[in-house]
């Protein structure tokens, strides 16, 4: 036993590591494979053409249903694109992202009141309160933790994924391009495959955990002095993996500085009201 | 390896059909520790009172943080609660749910754009993309990939969760409960403990792969003969539970019908706004 809690003992430490740029100061992380799976996680961008069997997708699925959702109500779909057509103009309404094109399946994951809206229509009940911002919100939340289930089952069957956000930046033409009825919108799709050997990912450094765990009350924004040793921290990442070492700050104070910094975001409540999210 | 893979087919047999409450008809399901720790997922409300080691929070964070962010933006918080009166007061807040206060530990996941803001004046920069609802999604998004992998990480651990939308009810008690700063918004709590095995929780059914995969395109609600299936798979389930066996539609139904019956969240907009969100 010595040696599995040895070797637990590194790989905790080694995950840690990676995630933050840091040496854990814990000397007592719990460990186990579904740990090792979630912490390791990274993006993949690059994918081996192999098609994702259709037993992988459905495993994929069935740990996305048995992810929580509010009152059981189960107000999500996903559509699985395999079609290189379809797949190409996802990706080109996605603002040209190449990998929604060369992943071998796409998922894109809707919010889906449609399924009550109708089957409370056919019994004549009323289903107002689907026009409640609440309601979108109950449906990306079911939608998220259903996907983020089914990213865990697929990396811990060795295939690699990377989120879509761009679904959002054109919402009517991806609902044309995938037949979405009213009161169905993509949140964001999901490219999943095998990743390509020649193009390994690395684990992203994230924020110190004091910068997001408060305990019991808010805690306040994070010390200067944690927001550049973080920046250096996503700059030597960005270093290692040859792209522009820009660290973090700048770059995420760039993406919000306002509508034109949104890919075509800023317009998404109007999109939505052309889906029949009414938003009261 | 004879044994093994026995024993894996098994569990996997198992453990899809309790989840759908039918043969599972694919012979060659995948199946491994994380598989395992995903498709039995249960929402655990009775909890023994042991206290939740710092180094088990630590692990589930560091889960967390590991999950994907849109554009590394990192646009969530979690506030850990373990102060019997502040429980009790969330635990009212939601609408006197008793496992919030009974539950060692609490944790409220928040939709966090004060760092960013923050950030922003410090350094005299415009942050006015925060205005827009797509922020809003953004943050609710980040927020839920990063709890559910807080949730598969205590699950493989032996601990029991459950989601607790009711933050959502009065979104400005509980922020006052909480000293969250403007631009930070509670989206859900979670009860975090070792579960009480004198009440042992069990698998909810789900509806139907067919009604939430669609091939390619948006196939179409589902037919009645499956939400009936669906309905009498539910029933069955809630007369073993020896609760109200009401089924699924009907009571998805009465949630949806109209403002009152969406536990003072018809409000979120306006509680949203007062909390700084334009939701532009």
């Amino acid at each position: 036993m010595t040696d599995v809690q040895s070797t637990s003992r590194e790989a905790a430490v080694a995950a840690l590591a990676a995630r933050y740029r840091a040496d854990p100061k814990q000397a007592d992380t719990p460990w186990n494979a579904a740990l090792a799976t979630l912490l390791t996680h990274r993006s993949v961008r690059a994918y081996r053409p192999d098609p994702v069997p259709p037993a992988v997708l459905r495993t994929a699925v069935a740990a996305a249903q048995s992810a929580p959702t509010s009152s059981n109500l189960q107000v999500w779909s996903v559509v699985a694109v395999e079609d290189p057509a379809r797949k190409a103009r996802l990706a080109e309404l996605a603002g040209h992202q190449r990998h929604v094109e060369t992943c071998p399946l796409f998922l894109v994951w809707l919010a889906d009141l449609s399924r009550l809206r109708v089957l409370g229509s056919e019994r004549g009940r009323a289903t107002d309160g689907l026009d409640y911002l609440e309601s979108l919100l109950v449906a990306v939340v079911d939608a998220s933790l259903a996907a983020q289930n089914a990213v865990v089952a697929l990396e811990s069957l060795g295939y690699g994924t990377v989120y879509i956000g761009g679904m959002r930046n054109r919402p009517e033409e991806v609902a044309a391009t995938l037949g979405l009825p009213a009161d169905v919108v993509a949140v964001f799709g999901l490219c999943v495959g095998l990743p390509d050997e020649a193009c390994p990912a690395s684990v992203k450094p994230r924020l110190p955990v004091e910068a997001v765990l408060h305990a019991e009350c808010y805690g306040g924004p994070p010390s200067a002095d944690l927001v550049a040793g973080y920046d250096a921290a996503l700059r030597s990442f960005q270093l290692e993996q040859g792209i522009a070492a820009n660290g973090w700050s700048d770059t995420a104070l760039q993406r919000v500085r306002g509508p034109e910094s949104l890919s075509g975001r800023h317009r998404l409540r109007e999109a939505l009201a052309a889906r029949g999210f009414a938003l009261k």
